[in-house]
């Protein structure tokens, strides 16, 4: 465990509805802090990986809480800079069984969206570093922003770091000129692990499916089409509802592909962060398991399972508590 | 949408437990403010309509306080005479799984219930008027407001109006010396349209079944049994248990029965007001879908099937958000 | 129903997470009163029984409190002495679907595992008793609480008082040098009934089960190994998930095997104590069931059933809310 | 502490707004339950007193849970009769600084405004019995309840009990056809001791005030008036705003007038059942002072002080938290 | 109360936090809907006016909400215009005694900040009104915020309405390139009644003040500096601490200088939107108080107190809540 | 700010009562994580200072938690070690006015109290160390912590770094056999800074008072006959209620004595951590601001009045923030 990872993107405010109230119903929202390569770096640093977040954070008080929860949860803030006027937010209206949850962004012009290249001190970023995560959403954000990710990767690629990439397709972004097909090719030359469903590689990737392929054929297609890609994950989610989901990972390393078990979440206290849990779970299990590649797809799938759990973007659980999901010991009984 | 749609009936204060506590580890009450009949006239206002309420509610601060509750919600109020000496509540003991909902009724003495004829001046409220909906909870209430239920259905058949019914069966009503069947064959004169159950036909309107008349046979046989009514439709409800339904409309027009797709609704958030949201439902595809009866029961049934994810006792949700469960495009994604 | 009811145990305050936080996220605790026996004797007094609780609790406003908790619920805490230095207490963590409940136990040298012989009246405690009820918890607690248990037990054989025992294996428990096979078969000797598992089974009483035995087979076994016992129940709970459970009850009096329907709990509120209505249920139904195992075992599983809808340690129901289940006359509905 | 005080009265379920919303704002309101005689009977439990509380109760979950509140504070409730189709409410929209509290009655036709002579056993309450307290509300509420009242005060003096009344005028009722004085001079006759300011002694009793008479002429006006009580007390409160007010007590024998500190209260937590609290120390005074009257009006008027600090009706103090006021030893420290 | 008011304005979002915490410790934020001038027109409804807000908001949920608290109490709303990217926000802080409350604006960019000159038709919205009301906040917001104040107070002056203004500097706006001397002025021209403070007056209007000038010399030298206008009024704060203030009106009409009693408020609920009261108590006053000034600025400051006893943004007070106040005649006490 | 700061004590969860409800009342605890050493620490932090603190915590959830508190508030954690069977706990019954807060320890056998020599490595602790912060609730909670404390201190006069200690009588500690006089000097030997008031002095430290000593004199008295002490300081806590308060500091350095203006604070928020918040303030000011003891005094005083107006047990201002309301320059003012 000493290696040192490190995470790249965009955190936000984020505010939810409570008890399943519509928006005009709530006289309050709770607030979270995260965002998808956060949350990937609270749950590395929870199964206690050496994790460092970069980003940049406006000088107000919503900017130093965003780095206490950080903090608190064992995250190394000290490569985050401080600007920007504004901290991204996004309003969630919770929904459940049919009725699907509503997300508001409100993220323009953020500390993050008006990144610069050279802000961000890169060299000194992967000193030591052992892996490196970003996300297709850092690229969507802002044409400013998608710079900064290409300085990332190639710094990253230079320090001989691994680079690990979730896809994470937002309909809501691109809005600053530039197609994903445009950027993503370029930064996928500097990556060599990848997340993504069949939506995602075919309009951030460019991938091309065949009739009749199914869900689960996003990492073999993109590893066909990618090749020097060294290993493609996909989660498959079957969306039953807002509050059941099912749930298998699936792993392709260029020969042979692994498969979680199903996991059957009929009652999700909290979907935000789901992938991201899967992607931390990834890295965990590659970091740790000795190329043991069923038991790393195990792993992520039960991680990211047990994130349905928990309120909050991030996956609060320890090793040992995926673990004993994992294996299938854990059926909710209480230990006393 | 230039229809203008009036409903009339009792509007209450409703206070219930939280998190599924009995009324005596209860420390506070949640509180809404509704009624079968505001809850349909809400929810056709949140569907663009142009809808008024008439009731009557006493002169304090709950009375002020439930009309705010349907101004917000774009109802217009300005039918409502005030008078009376309390609002009529009612308090809900949430359950869940086995565990039925209870309801202690406190709602003598009412202003509604204490209404008489003139007070409502039925030529000004059905000026323009196009629709008219009234429950069987308005003559179960008291003499009084069985009166002004019956002024109020001719009033609008003298106005030229079409005129609804949801039969709307309260055991724990009807306690001021008349049956049902005293009062509501008289009502149904003045009525084009119904909605009810098979428990609901035969205990209000003396409707027989026969031996193996399943629950969808209760539109049959009410408009056999009352030949003038144009449209007569019920909701079928199986209810699994006190957080788990299905629920199946099904409309008959005298020639054809309409049949919805089932909804499946295994968390039911708030199940007050389900009827009344499949009612407005029903309503707004009578007034919006040239007469496509398929379309408009299975708008009602989505409606009501959307309403239960939302506390309170109306429907909250936009026709875009009822079409979007309506065709089966929604489910429960996250959009983003 | 004039007996008396004896339940004897230690209480404690349960503090437990709100909205399945994990505890670092908590900003605040619930708080409950309750014991294993504690909520047996709530649940018999909600039934109509003439309960006394007997334990020792300390002198301080947390004392207090949980004898102002029992006496709302009508139970007699007369017997109640008062010492030792703190409550004991405990921490749940409160999981759902894949996450099991954590439970940290904070219950050392309490007011009960300080009790010593002689603090309690026994002969007084009796007077006029019909059953007595303990748990195994109580010989795990100390060295002290273990031997006032068996003069407990001792006491009301002198007495002529039916004794139940629930085992209540608590593997965090039994620290203080021995194990439950030093104490619990000679605790036995003085005990008529008994509620238990397999696993309590073997470790509570040294049972030996044969290959092949299922989990309904403790009754049998337990009752052949111990055959002055003259009725065995065991309350199978099949454990999907945290949240979702299925519930059956088996009783066996060394002639017939009872059982219960299964009832399926999707969505449960709060399990614990959801053994402990069961045991209440056993005993309000050998008091006042005339021998009718089957109606006894039926309201047994149903006390359980309903108690996991209700937020807290105790069965708050009512007998005819527990008949209303178990003769399946309530789906849920609202009645209204 | 042998002695056997008996209170009766109306208990009503009281609603409060939350946190200085207005009733318009308010998503829920908290629940209490308390009367101005349940009021006193549950603060002279509390310290430590025999107290019983005579009342009529609905026989439905609100009657149930009033009673287990009162059990709960260890008050007698076994002559508490059920019956009459509602429990009395009211709301409270609570103020502060110059806003006012709010209070909207709705306690018509409740279980104690239907009693009727013959319901409560006078006979069987007062066996044992060493005092009886009533107020000024119980005649107020119908005619039924004064008559009540009456065959109480006349069962008392014949089983040679002291009585006390609170005056408690109530502007807001006496809605039935007599006024206060039709009805309260008949009551005085079997009355010792009595609570009153000014405005109550001139409109419940009559009194006759001179010009230049001021606040604190209560007492003796009274006794000037109706010779025959033996003790007459006030409590003057000197209203700055909502949550500011200054109280002092001043008690009269006939002979010297008594009076305690002036107690300044500058951030009132909830300022109902101050007077009950008042009452409840004047009670406890003369049963446990052994005549010293200034000992007894200043344990009175902290006894209220420090209701004035404590949510809900009651003052949940005990003795020895009274006196540590009282002596002025305890100036809000932290003791530890 | 046949005058028809017009108030022009941003409306925000408000988040604040609970129970004094500083925004790290909040995990949740409670929300309202106001602004300067909303809260003017909103207060106005109250008080029984004819009241319409015209604005931009954007067309989300956000948007709706905000328009369905002005409905709620209300305001007319159907000049108010959608579009733009985001509802403006700002966060609150909430501090007491010593400690300030901080505010965190978030407000570029929004509906509002991009409106544009022709957007609004003013001579529709202006058609039979009789007052127009806008503050110094909407000239600050941006360039195009300020060129559509322009716009609005011309065409006020074309209808022949009378037209206030409170100047509300904003020391955190102004920030597109303008200072308030730039704006100002012209604004003035059109403007015939002014509130404003010793440095409002010196900021945003350049009045020259003499060493010696008190706080309350703002309206004579706003008047002798602007003769046009034909009422100048401030309202002192003296600010002791963040819950402690003490308010005075003063108006002053050219003649004579018109002031209240000085209002104490010890305990303050939430003092946002103190000022926004106090100019609706100036309206309402102007508009039925027949050029009585004493009694005028008397309900002015008095609505301002008793607003500082709600949360949220607007004094949701009656007239009769707010003239039992200004005479004197409620001290606080509970009418029961 | 390249001092790095030790602090060392117990941390403990505290559980507090919410809006001012007895215990009895209260159906959830609000929590907390803080301790007297625990607090400086978190304070110093926020000022910008590097602190470590040092401790034993056990290894279970709450431990956990605990840490993370301290490192989202950027306290170095890393010489906690991690031990012992429970984290020791306190519960707060609120108070207000007249009413005092009442405290309910449990803090025994905790990781801190079973502590023992050797288990914290004070060389490494040390290690450029500039100061040390004890107080005198470490060697009163067990024998094997006032061994250890002593072992640190010794340890840090070693190395060389300035030692500081709050006297912090706790009556209900020292219940292991010795007494504060047994202990304390001794531990003084090590020690260069105190603070403390007259009780403290005398109980802890056995200096003697003369009559007509008042409160303020601790300082010199305890210089007296402690000469080799450097500097010595009291916060003058002047108690008028629970929740009103007025607090001066007091600083002598053997020459003079420094005096803060008198802080009132008629509203506390929470006064849990007020002492610590000096304290902090105080090492702060010797650490920045070059022997102006002034200076220091007002910015201790200042700090600890800002502590008072934030819920929890620390000090989570900033420098600028306790320095706007040193300078008088923050009247409470909302800055827009
Ligand atoms: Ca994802
Ligand atoms: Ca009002
Ligand atoms: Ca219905
Ligand atoms: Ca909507
Ligand atoms: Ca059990
Ligand atoms: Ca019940
Ligand atoms: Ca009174
Ligand atoms: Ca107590
Ligand atoms: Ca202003
Ligand atoms: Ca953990
Ligand atoms: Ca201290
Ligand atoms: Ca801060
Ligand atoms: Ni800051
Ligand atoms: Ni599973
Ligand atoms: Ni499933
Ligand atoms: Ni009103
Ligand atoms: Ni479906
Ligand atoms: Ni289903
Ligand atoms: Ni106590
Ligand atoms: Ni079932
Ligand atoms: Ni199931
Ligand atoms: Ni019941
Ligand atoms: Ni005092
Ligand atoms: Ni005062
Ligand atoms: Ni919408
Ligand atoms: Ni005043
Ligand atoms: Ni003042
Ligand atoms: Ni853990
Ligand atoms: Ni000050
Ligand atoms: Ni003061």
């Amino acid at each position: 465990m000493n290696d040192k990872v490190v995470c790249f993107g965009e955190l936000m405010m984020r505010l939810s509805t409570s008890n399943f109230q519509k928006i005009q119903q709530s006289q309050s929202f709770a607030v979270n802090y995260g965002g998808a390569e956060a949350n990937v770096a609270v749950s590395l640093a929870q199964f206690g990986e050496n994790v460092a977040f970069a980003t940049r954070l406006p000088q107000n008080e919503l900017g130093d809480t965003a780095i206490m929860q950080l903090k608190s949860n064992n995250v190394d803030t000290s490569f985050i800079t401080r600007g920007g006027k504004r901290l991204g937010m996004y309003l969630l209206e919770v929904g459940t069984m049919h009725r699907g949850t509503k997300v508001i962004y409100d993220r323009d012009d953020s500390g993050f969206a008006t990144l610069a290249p050279g802000m961000i001190n890169w060299k000194e970023v992967f000193k030591n570093a052992t892996w490196f995560h970003w996300s297709g959403i850092s690229p969507a954000v802002s044409e400013a922003s998608a710079e900064v990710t290409l300085e990332a990767v190639k710094a990253a690629k230079e320090a001989g770091v691994m680079v690990s990439c979730d896809l994470n397709y937002r309909g809501k972004l691109w809005k600053y000129g530039k197609t994903p097909i445009d950027v993503m090719p370029q930064l996928m030359e500097y990556t060599d692990m990848v997340l993504g469903g069949k939506s995602d590689a075919a309009l951030m990737l460019g991938v091309k499916f065949q009739e009749g392929d199914s869900f689960d054929s996003a990492p073999k297609r993109i590893k066909e089409q990618y090749p020097h890609l060294k290993l493609v994950a996909t989660s498959l989610r079957e969306s039953f509802s807002a509050s059941h989901n099912r749930l298998t990972g699936v792993l392709f390393n260029g020969e042979n592909e692994y498969r979680s078990v199903a996991f059957d979440m009929p009652n999700m206290v909290d979907r935000v962060g789901g992938g991201d849990a899967f992607m931390a779970g990834l890295i965990y299990g590659f970091l740790n398991f000795d190329l043991d590649y069923q038991q790393t797809i195990e792993f992520a799938a039960a991680a990211s399972c047990i994130k349905h759990t928990i309120p909050g973007d991030a996956n609060l659980s320890s090793v040992e508590e995926v673990k004993s999901i994992m294996t299938g010991a854990d059926a909710g009984l209480v230990a006393r």
